[in-house]
């Protein structure tokens, strides 16, 4: 099994020479580039929490458990190197499920020249449980945090928001939803803005930056503790999904709710300081950027809509622990 | 929570300031040191495959989860460094059990000046879920692999084989034995032997190395199918538990077939050049270590039991993939 998933996931030699020991040993081995600080992230995806394997194919599982980690990269302005991957297998998946599931992973991965280097790959009595750790790298200067937002910051996300969500709840109460709606493929198939958040890393137009997994309320919580600041939202700024009718009329909820709670969009949310204001593009790498807010003194979340309407916003997206049902990360 | 597993982990302030982020970012940063290879390792532990909670405590569960983690660092000769840490908790899994955990695991992480650099902690459904990577550092002429034994070397093991599953097996039929018998011991809290490692690995006295942790006969093939070479072991070489009478009665199996096939041990296996044969101490770090056996051209296995006995040795220890019942790593 071992070998075979160092042939399904080396097929393409990696771009860097510095990987001198991968699938096989005890632990990979790498010689770090120079002037590069180390990025280290994990994330799980758990059956029935993250996903049901009866919404996704092996392949795209594949794909979207690599999509979330590399995403947490691009949140810190990094570049992907290596992965380590980790499979609780149950008796009911099937060697064909694991091949296409490497299969679906490199694709992404070899899109970002990211590495297999090893893993764990286990019996799990129960449910399927897939752990992945990326490795990656980003010069000091460059390194974006959720620590640096300061009062005054104008807030902006990638992107639309909410799409995601509104895939997820089609995936739940439309059981003849086709796979590829642009909502269910967003879900299942998240693309990790890497080539965005470079751009925004080496020009340094940001003061912090996170990505949106679980939530905009959440994650710009997340941004204004560890910057120990506040922040107003104008809801009218936020770029919502544009949603077909029919679509707009299975929805439990208003786009403006996915949005704002929904998570697993992998969009990035960042802070700019108003002097760099001028240097944010409208699109980067393709991806609309939308201001949606500013960064205030006082440490609370405020969503305002229009003039008349200002409310306090609390984090209602994903907080992990406390979750019992299907959880973004 | 997770400022509340920031808290456990943190309390001693690690020995290398070089590191720049940890928990409550989207990843952990650190700046690698100048001269070293970097090693990573990733190893899970899943509730009725390796582990029963009624066997074990929260804080012997932490401190496992880690050492069978760094012991793989040490298989390669190196110093561990960062572990990230993934938990999947049903909801039986109380607050309390998930401090004791990060206390024992911080507690074996203490003693080695690892740090815990992040992760993810999120809900499963059912079964209890650990994975955890660790991230260490060797110098390059230093690393030890798998992969480079040569015909005519003497191997090597340290401690006493087959403990560990005595353990399990004693844990699995005998309902009333004492958790503090020193087979249960050495099953629910072994010692990664990274210090016997680094002693191998800065005094160059290795060919190739491994952790014991799929059992002798597996973990030995390992060697030799990287080395592309064989190996014919001594039976009344391999340092056997020393069973008190009691003990060998309860057990279903001879304490030979422990030694061979038991796994979880977390001992050394290296290989030595035969000029090198007079520098490989009869203790080091006071754990004793055997020569039990010699690495052949011939690819194969064999077991000798005194002049007249030799048969072929099977890989018979534990294959991740294919097991359904309780594995070792």
């Amino acid at each position: 099994m071992i070998s075979q998933i160092d042939r399904l996931t080396q097929k393409k030699k990696p771009r860097h020479d510095r990987l001198l020991l991968s699938i096989g040993d005890d632990a990979a081995a790498f010689l770090p580039n120079p002037g590069y600080v180390l990025l280290v992230s994990s994330d799980a995806l758990i059956e029935g929490i993250h996903f049901e394997r009866k919404w996704t194919s092996a392949r795209t599982l594949g794909w979207k458990s690599l999509a979330v980690n590399l995403s947490d990269i691009a949140a810190m302005g990094g570049v992907p190197l290596y992965v380590t991957t980790t499979l609780g297998l149950p008796a009911s998946i099937t060697p064909r499920f694991i091949t296409d599931f490497y299969r679906g992973l490199s694709e992404l991965a070899s899109q970002f020249g990211v590495t297999v280097v090893g893993g764990d790959t286990c019996s799990s009595l129960r449910d399927l449980f897939i752990d992945i750790t990326v490795i990656g790298q980003v010069r000091p200067r460059e390194m974006l945090t959720r620590s640096k937002s300061k009062p005054g910051d104008l807030i902006f996300v990638t992107g639309r928001l909410g799409e995601s969500a509104i895939g997820l709840d089609l995936l739940r109460t439309q059981s003849k939803i086709s796979l590829e709606s642009r909502y269910v493929e967003r879900h299942l198939r998240p693309m990790p803005r890497l080539a965005v958040a470079r751009h925004i890393a080496s020009h340094r137009l940001a003061t912090s930056m996170i990505d949106l997994s679980d939530g905009l309320s959440t994650d710009l919580n997340h941004i204004c503790q560890q910057s120990r600041v506040g922040a107003i939202i104008e809801a009218s700024s936020i770029p919502l999904p544009q949603l077909r009718s029919r679509v707009r009329e299975w929805l439990p909820k208003s786009p403006l709710h996915y949005a704002l709670n929904g998570g697993e969009d992998y969009e990035l949310l960042f802070t700019v300081s108003p002097a760099k204001r001028h240097l944010v593009p409208a699109t980067i790498e393709g991806i609309e950027v939308s201001q949606i807010g500013i960064v205030t003194r006082r440490k609370e979340l405020f969503l305002t809509q229009g003039k008349q309407r200002t409310r306090r916003l609390s984090a209602a997206g994903f907080d992990h622990f406390n979750s019992s049902s299907l959880s973004p990360h």
